[in-house]
């Protein structure tokens, strides 16, 4: 494999050239941004993968339709906030497909080139009248975008924007992309909504290939409490602006700068999730195969009595075994170890307890690494979460109050 | 199938003639009662079920062991809460079977006619000297065991008892038991601690049949937060003090009796879950399967985002569909429905929002009903859960400070 110079920049989804954003303020929500416009200046060829919760949004269906109709290329993305269009019926696919053909117009492109996402609450209607008044804002507004990573946000508390450089056949490629969580993150073969854009040309087959590959270690890598939402969409526009061309040679440099922006924009999500205080690395070794050392990790990412006890800064490294034990995965405890950091707890059956003061002291901070050892093979994987907090309950007790 | 009159009656492990209990303080926690002995005036048919984790506790372990080689009878049970016993290696299973044998010698039969079993934190030797030296006054304190309920306790906040008369052969039979929760629950195969015992005469197939059957829809059957523990166990006693004898034909009945005695104690748990404030019965109708529905079914009582709503009284029903389309079954919006007590918000694939201040008022209650339908065929399944609140997150990230 060729060494690929990679460097991770400031910047978002306007960082790869001929891509303008903008965030408005629709009246969606009750106050500020939520309505994000992305434009490509030229079409761009489009990937996107989707939620598998078998109830899909409105907006998640009329993407998917405008994937296929444009044979895989794309125009504009307009996102709204405050209201998910989901569980809304006939009416809500219509307001769906209004929202596309509205934005069509204002751009000057044919509907099928414009992917339309919502995030909020599930179930309410969503106006389309309010769309609609937005959008010449929104087409006046478009800029490097800034707006546009706080136009999709609901209960995140900051925005989420990552950007990076590779070079591919001599010629510099950017990659760059906005995300938004925070609550209802377990993505299933897709994720909560992330928009990538990058000025490398690349085929259709590589560019879903590469999105497939990139999100399976980053997005689909990631839970704050389990759940997994009936929007989840990440979608990705490559322009081509930049006049290098992604072919079998380049492919694995564009990949690894395609996986470096998702997996800043995934961390961001967990470290920004409802309540979190703090970002746990699960690293699961020993395991039989690839899959039950996920499985393994997955569920301790999302035990509450694991994600409580880091929240108290409590080495409690019996409820990871007892985790483990339940995953339905190969686990041998007699050779089964846990380490937190570089502390080991658990080791050859025997717990070493002489070590829980210099653990609680780690525990402090705000990046953690959790380590577990099945005993059963030699497969590893990883996997990040947040702590659980009160705050998590309070946020999401009174989310429509 | 005959029809049995039966009673629910004010009473626990004692109810049935021939068994006393007591509850002791042997300073395994830091104050309280600690140590809970059973023990059956002459040797009594047992039958257990223990945890699916494939951690084992020592406890676990020993009493399996025992049951095995006692062809299964038992005399006693001895049970401390404070220190689960779990992930303490060769020398946690030498302290269980000193524990047993400690027990036998007051008691006055063979060890392997004795059963243990321990509940607190895991991976903590328990000091079998605190054990040994309580065992007399657990022994001279035998009685109605009103102390034994008590001293199994970890973080419940009260003690679970329940006890039902039911008429076999023309005599009256008794079941009656203890159970403790409230956090790390949901059993899988088995539940948390349990101990039942019945007057009636059972013999030991019919007893494993009754046992199996009453938990799968019992303890089974409840979740308070996903975690299936390292020392769950239901024990079940059964020594024929009341003259009456079960087999074939009078199996209904004393199942039935068996069932009431489990459904309250199981209740009883996830009413005193980790900071819980309502009890939460969660019916899925309309899965393809009873497998299927069952599965929807704890999906959503694990959902921290329906716990969270319903502790916060809102009537968030797309989360109730959000959770239905990730739980891997089959489900179709568009004829899936979902209640709330009699309230319909959602049906053939539309909100009725109208109803959702109607609903708010429902939510106050502190027994709540969720009803969903699958829409994709005939079977059902209930379960049974909690709230999740801020209160649960205080308890687990404190449990060892």
């Amino acid at each position: 494999m060729m060494v690929h110079t990679l460097e991770l920049l400031a910047g978002g989804v306007t960082t790869a050239r001929g891509f303008r954003a903008s965030g408005v303020s629709a009246g969606i929500k009750a106050q500020g941004l939520d309505l994000a416009l992305l434009v490509a200046d030229r079409p761009a060829t489009a990937a996107a993968v989707f939620t598998t919760n078998r109830a899909q949004a409105a907006p998640v269906l009329v993407s998917r339709e405008h994937l296929s109709r444009s044979g895989g290329t794309a125009r504009a993305i307009v996102v709204n906030s405050g209201c998910a269009n989901a569980c809304t019926g006939d009416a809500g696919l219509q307001v769906a497909r209004d929202m596309a053909s509205a934005a069509a117009k204002e751009v000057g492109c044919s509907t099928e080139q414009v992917l339309v996402a919502s995030t909020g609450v599930i179930g309410v209607a969503l106006d389309i009248g309010k769309v609609r008044a937005a959008l010449p804002a929104a087409v006046a507004a478009l800029g490097d975008g800034s707006g546009a990573a706080r136009a999709i946000m609901t209960t995140d508390p900051f925005p989420k924007e990552a950007a990076a450089r590779v070079t591919i056949g001599g010629t510099e490629v950017a990659v760059g992309g906005m995300a938004k969580g925070s609550g209802m993150i377990e993505p299933m073969m897709a994720t909560m909504l992330a928009f990538i854009t990058t000025d490398a040309a690349v085929p259709r087959p590589l560019l879903d290939r590469a999105l497939r590959e990139a999100v399976d270690d980053t997005f689909n890598a990631i839970t704050v409490d389990g759940e997994c939402s009936t929007n989840d969409c990440v979608m990705l526009l490559a322009n081509g602006a930049s006049g290098a061309v992604v072919d079998e040679s380049t492919y694995d440099g564009f990949v690894q700068a395609l996986r470096a922006v998702c997996l800043k924009l995934a961390l961001g999500i967990v470290r920004g999730g409802e309540g979190a205080t703090k970002l746990i690395t699960v690293t699961v070794t020993g395991g039989l195969s690839a899959d039950e050392a996920r499985r393994a990790a997955k569920a301790i990412a999302n035990s509450p009595l694991v994600k409580t006890a880091i929240h108290g800064g409590d080495p409690n490294w019996g409820r990871l075994i007892a985790v483990c034990g339940r995953a339905g995965v190969a686990f041998e405890l007699s050779r089964a170890a846990v380490c937190l950091g570089p502390i080991v707890l658990f080791k050859d059956g025997r717990p070493h307890d002489e070590a829980a003061p210099e653990a609680a002291r780690y525990l402090k901070h705000n990046d953690v690494l959790v380590t577990v050892d099945l005993g059963a093979g030699h497969a590893s994987s990883t996997v990040w979460t947040c702590d659980l907090t009160a705050e998590y309950v309070r946020i999401n007790a009174e989310y429509r109050t």
